[in-house]
């Protein structure tokens, strides 16, 4: 995490019930725009934490089915001559002005991997079940959120992040991100995986802080993640994509405990 | 809240540390997608929690310059001949097949605010400064969270729920919305005013759960809304937007007290 943009400092005023008003320095956790472009078009924009773009333009990119993971992205580079309120904002994909995705209309292209659809029809996830022989013991699983909490460095001073991490199956961390989306933090450190040529992932545990949605265990099924572990609740849709897609869905992980909501023999 | 559908209980496993595994039973918030059409033809689609839906659909339609504050929808009915796994799940808006919000390209008109959105052109905000002579106690504000909290029906019961409040300058209750999405829970209370001819909505104080970012105070914004409260961290694109609208915004409003961030003269 590059601190030195994902952190703003403010002044601001704490207001405390006894009356008394103080001016304080706040960190506050930056929330800007990134323009993902083909060949100069506007393709998509996603509100992000700046930081690891290009793993974010990755991981999205790969999540929604517009490359292959083994598809090199030459550019990624930010266009020449932005105006100065665009710089830092905008990638150029270097994919082909009428890139689109097979199963989605790519107007409604979007980081969440709902919002933007149009139709129910197009949430459709065309991805085969996760293939895997991976276990896990239960130990390592409890133990997950401990150590993702341990390496965040924006969180503690901003209070405002949502993480990712990718363990291997003895709870080393291979790679975190933050992120003020919690889906943003998952195509992160799938777009890093995807540069370390990783994909698919069938060895590794996905974590996050917070609840787990639909959208996560999308992007997880999509890197061939067995395992995938969440420090608060899942939803009813995870819970069912997590049964369809035959990945290892652990929620409430905490207190040295955690529920099991679907193909729990992975874990030992 | 309809808890009937908002709630489903799963057999899941327990596993503790000492190596215990024992089936109980865990109450999950439901998330299901919700279709909008316009003359059958597919509007958008947005993941939601079952409840409320046609306050959703009318507040998200609001939000993204779609309708007119005084403007009736008069269907907001579910298309006949769904197939099963549609039922409950579409609402038809009554809007003409080619309805188009002035500011934005339509098949990237999405429920966050953000997401879908192709470019940084499109994220530009077309709405006029909150007007309000409004001004709010101290403690009313630190008072919310706490009250929001004690009307929450489902988070309770399943840990997996945003929850937004409208709230009148003494600190009373309004409306209380739950959603798993937390610009749906707002869009659900805007609808709910929308419906009550209660916008702009100049009076009130908008508190919700959790974190805030950029799309809460773009929805607060359009719903003229002066004074919004997070219990967390809000991001740095949110405190510049309530700036530059003329928005109160209070942050990790808990224990008694809160940080401002913008137009701290509403709290006397």
């Amino acid at each position: 995490m590059q601190e030195g943009s994902s952190i703003h400092e403010r002044r601001v005023e704490r207001v405390d019930l006894d009356d008394s008003r103080q001016q304080v320095v706040d960190r506050l956790v930056v929330e800007a725009p990134l323009e993902l472009r083909a060949q100069g078009a506007p393709l998509i924009v996603i509100m992000r934490t700046p930081g690891h773009d290009r793993e974010l333009a990755r991981g999205l990119l790969f999540a929604e089915g517009i490359i292959a993971a083994d598809e090199p992205l030459a550019e990624l580079a930010e266009p020449p001559d932005l105006p100065a309120h665009e710089q830092g904002n905008v990638l150029e994909t270097g994919l082909p002005a009428d890139v689109h995705a097979p199963a989605r209309v790519l107007p409604a292209v979007a980081g969440c991997g709902v919002c933007g659809k149009r139709s129910l029809a197009d949430l459709e996830l065309r991805a085969p079940a996760v293939r895997s022989t991976l276990t896990v013991p239960a130990r390592v699983v409890a133990g997950l959120p401990e150590r993702l909490r341990s390496h965040q460095a924006v969180f503690e001073q901003t209070g405002g992040l949502h993480a990712a991490g990718l363990f291997d199956a003895e709870g080393a961390l291979l790679c975190l991100r933050e992120d003020v989306g919690r889906h943003n933090a998952v195509d992160k450190v799938v777009g890093w995986a995807l540069g370390a040529g990783r994909v698919p992932l069938d060895e590794a545990i996905l974590c996050v802080s917070g609840r787990l949605g639909f959208e996560i265990v999308q992007k997880a099924a999509v890197a061939g993640i067995p395992v995938l572990a969440a420090v608060s609740a899942p939803s009813t849709l995870a819970v069912d994509l997590a049964e369809r897609f035959r990945i290892t869905l652990c929620g409430f992980t905490r207190g040295g405990r955690f529920n099991l909501y679907s193909h729990g023999s992975r874990i030992t």
